[in-house]
């Protein structure tokens, strides 16, 4: 039997409406690369929540979703300022920096969360050629620290760019996680507040693989094709991942599936809250939780359940939940740490 | 019902072997990025089949797997030589140059194949900085125009490159299809003929997706896994694709499913060679039949049956066999076929 | 006392009339990077020659022109048509794959030309998203084999390419050459061709260093600034690249020059071809002579004179002449060979 | 006549004694590409100087020195290390990050200088795919607030990098400052110190344009060649840069020249810290001095004296001396800037 835990949403597997999706997919031929029913069904669907006016490409994982969008509203003179703690800058081995060729600048944030205070000192030296032109604001929603962005708080960081003829990317690959914990209509944090493009996460929320990349102006993406084939990221049994994005966006399913995510993280909240060594260092707002616990305690929980350290030298953990994670695996791991704490 | 057609091996689903194996990996929490046992179990089956000393990372697809090889394997100031019919040269929008950052420099061939005699007269200017130094030879097995190298043609080119201290990649998208053409241990024609990297296919035989990158000397791939990483090609659900390599890999699945292909397309050569109006271009070895039709005949074809043309102006059409390709299919395309060419 | 030779034209110094305008630029402060007199009135000098609706930018050498011009006209998943021969095929070490992210597509030549029929076999794939799509046509003028297009073979060149949406790249490393040579207005065989990037050489006419990148349409060039800076070819102390130029356009010093060069290459044609074991290989309508001679006295002749063997199978080799080559260098030289040729 | 300054060492023109060598070297053929005299006597020049060991490439100007450097030195999978102000960072466009493909990670510094304690919270994730591998430490000598490493200081950090498999990149383009400055053999701060690679300054110091790359492991270097060639940085008329870098290294002309220089920042520091409304921010080390002034004079003093603004927020200014300061410079300058800020 397989050891459960709190490592990461992708350590989890496929929601059992998903998998039934790809079998009943698996009939006859279709056209590859995308001409084919599920692909396009899934993207009505995003059409349906997005607004019709978008244009969608649906590629392998989050760090190729990543790449293509910040690829097409690029160029490799110019910069993206993202926070210091974002996945394209500490988790996808400089995949935007090498396929982009932009600099990538981090800005150190306390909770993940970018503000107009925090990214105007880097927007400077526009039309002087010595330095790279800011062009991309990257903010994650929600954060790579469980945090989110307020409606309004977006749109005053996509107002701030459009002001310097920049453009806002949104990394999404845990968007539901924040759109049931606001909730908010998606429109409200994506298009409404000004987004251009946006990484929509399929697989951390319970698909088997698959990203959308959603461009709100399609005058700005009229090339992204080129870009996402030569990034790799065309699949050509495109079927396999269209029928997985129809299943989500059926009956709200990928929303129900971060309600309960998120429900579970509250849940383990609340009860490791009531640990006095627990030290939960940011806001739950998502499905992960940050807490700083004894360090000598940490290699005994993690040999009976999953989860990775954060922070060696503050002894600062991280517990996600998923899709699958149940009241009894949070019961069973708090009596666990309770247990172990006290000794 | 969908139409059926000989468009692409790509454009049918997913073998029933592989889609229980999906199946049964879809339960319970396992590591993410490939430390699950369904991963380590494909990779011992590698080893099985192509030796100890290999070092094997899974893609997502055919040119993510190609462009793994590549790089791992050259510096940016290299160049790549291939046959100008080259999956790398024209089907890739151009993945390997940019992220190589090599010159990919293309051989006319007439049937596919490379040779010595054909890349000899490339491999001048070493140790002249103002020359992009020759460093890898790229061959399709078979290759993209459905014919098959010898192991010892094989051989020979990896000699020649080797005497020049450059390196073999060899796409092998459908290398399970030049297998049982050739009725040999498939070492013959990779580790035993001197092939350095490998793109070893699981799409077009019959997965849903996932190709294998398989290194010969794991003295070249140390670094490999960042390249992956960076190339955007390191699936975060591993075990979706170590499954479906397990199961190709279990009972000579892999295999089985070639030898039936190109038993169809032996059939189909059969078949349509009986037609006067039909001429065959290219030897039939694999899955694939290349052949001139009258052109206004085409177009009557394609709204039955879904298949490529391959070369407008000479009348040229591709027709490939698949998994599923059954008797009947082709029973059915060639009665259409002799109707539409008796008009 | 330093060997004389046909090695190359930039085995040739520096004109004087260019060595006194760095030393009369050599006086006070001025602005770096361009904001100079000396640039300023280069630039103008640009403009009265080739028209007023032109950007001009400077930079190091033959290679970052190319690059710069190339770059600012294609994105990566664009391709580049040139002849096999073309310097940035051949002998740039791959800097515009690199840099540009392209796939370059080298297009076997008799004599280095281009031409519609050439280059339409590969003007295909548009709108194709696997498939690099062509953006650029690449020609050089004069040929790297000393061959020049006449002022409409050039036109049809650019007339096929805006057909397709597709731009005309010219590297004008031996420009200067080419026009005294045509005997027409520089205009004929660029601006009023359609040519929409220019490669101005400075360097082999007798400059220190120094190319210009020219844009006939300054719409496509608004950013190309960056990119010249990006692509290390911003000189800070661009007073000394302007004061040289402005000295080559100067009394039409650039065409004296060439007009000199070309004469020398005449009438070092005119006395080999009396020699009978000299076979010429192709017209000479430049500065340069390629010629098939015995291959066993090629070492003795480069014992005394400096030239480069181009083909070692067929003991082909090229003699260039430079702005300082005397009539005494061609009649000792042929001399020599007389002698050598006659043993 | 034209406007004197303090805005840049690459405002003032060429050391007399490096425009004669280049008149010198104005004569006859010598081979292109560096096979010429002058290139090796100055390459000679620089081991007698920084040992018999060294592998050194000239360069057109200090971001091509700074790529090919940091190019040699890593793979597109690493990161490289540099304060916030580095000029890889903030003054070349991104050429590093585009051109080596890495991940160029800055960290803000009081002073421009790093430290082990600046720079050990980016040493993590050694081994872990998903992050770009700490490769290079970058710093500049003197720095770009004119800030000089103490000798002990560099040794600390190259030991740091050592320990952790990583490399140690110095841009030196005032190398000379610091040399006099510090007062020791130019080794004690480079190759003693542990420094693996340098980008030797030219240009600010009275060259026409040049630098120089020196390696000082040629086991790191065997292939910089062609990356220099690829980087767009190989001069064909070589013997311009040599014979500059030779003359530099005659006589020590390169220390008198920074030794003057220094010397007329040192007496600008001490004639405007006399006037009270003058701020001086940063230790003056080597030949520039940053100042808080009040705002509103600034346009004035620019009118007649060229120099840049550093923080416009603050009212801070940087005034460069170089090596055609004078002491009437000076003593004009301050003049003015005491009447100006005196109204």
């Amino acid at each position: 039997m397989n050891k459960r835990g709190f490592a990461s949403d992708n350590f989890s597997g496929v929601l059992p409406e998903v998998m039934n999706a790809l079998q009943e997919a698996n009939q006859g031929h279709v056209m590859a690369y995308g001409g084919d029913p599920y692909t396009d069904s899934a993207i009505n669907k995003f059409k349906h929540l997005l607004g019709n006016n978008i244009d969608v490409y649906f590629a392998f994982n989050g760090t190729g979703a990543n790449v293509i969008g910040l690829s097409t509203l690029s160029q490799s003179y110019h910069s993206i300022i993202c926070p210091s703690s974002a996945h394209i800058q500490v988790d996808e081995c400089g995949a935007p920096d090498k396929f982009t060729g932009c600099k990538v600048i981090p800005i150190d944030t306390p909770d993940g969360k970018l503000s107009p205070k925090l990214i105007l000192p880097q927007l400077h030296g526009f039309g002087f050629e010595h330095h790279s032109q800011p062009k991309i604001i990257s903010i994650t929603q929600c954060t790579e620290l469980g945090t989110i962005y307020q409606p309004e708080e977006i749109k005053a960081i996509c107002d701030l760019a459009h002001q310097h003829n920049m453009y806002v990317h949104m990394d999404g690959a845990r968007l539901a996680n924040a759109v049931v914990s606001l909730g908010v209509d998606v429109k409200e944090i994506t298009a409404n507040a000004g987004v251009d493009v946006l990484s929509f996460g399929g697989t951390k929320n319970g698909m088997m693989l698959g990203e959308a990349v959603i461009f709100f102006n399609p005058e700005l993406s009229k090339e992204a094709k080129y870009i996402r084939k030569q990034s790799m990221q065309l699949c050509s049994k495109m079927r396999y991942i269209g029928a997985q994005f129809d299943a989500m966006l059926s009956n709200d399913l990928w929303l129900k599936t971060a309600r309960h995510t998120n429900k579970m993280a509250k849940l383990l909240e609340t009860e490791v809250a009531k640990i006095p060594q627990v030290k939960i260092t940011q806001k739950v707002e998502a499905n992960g939780i940050w807490a700083i616990i004894p360090k000598d305690k940490i290699e005994n929980l993690q040999n009976e359940y999953f989860f990775w350290i954060w922070d060696e030298n503050a002894g600062e953990v991280r517990w996600l939940c998923s899709f699958d994670t149940t009241e009894e695996d949070i019961h069973s791991f708090v009596e666990l740490l309770q247990k172990e704490l006290a000794n």
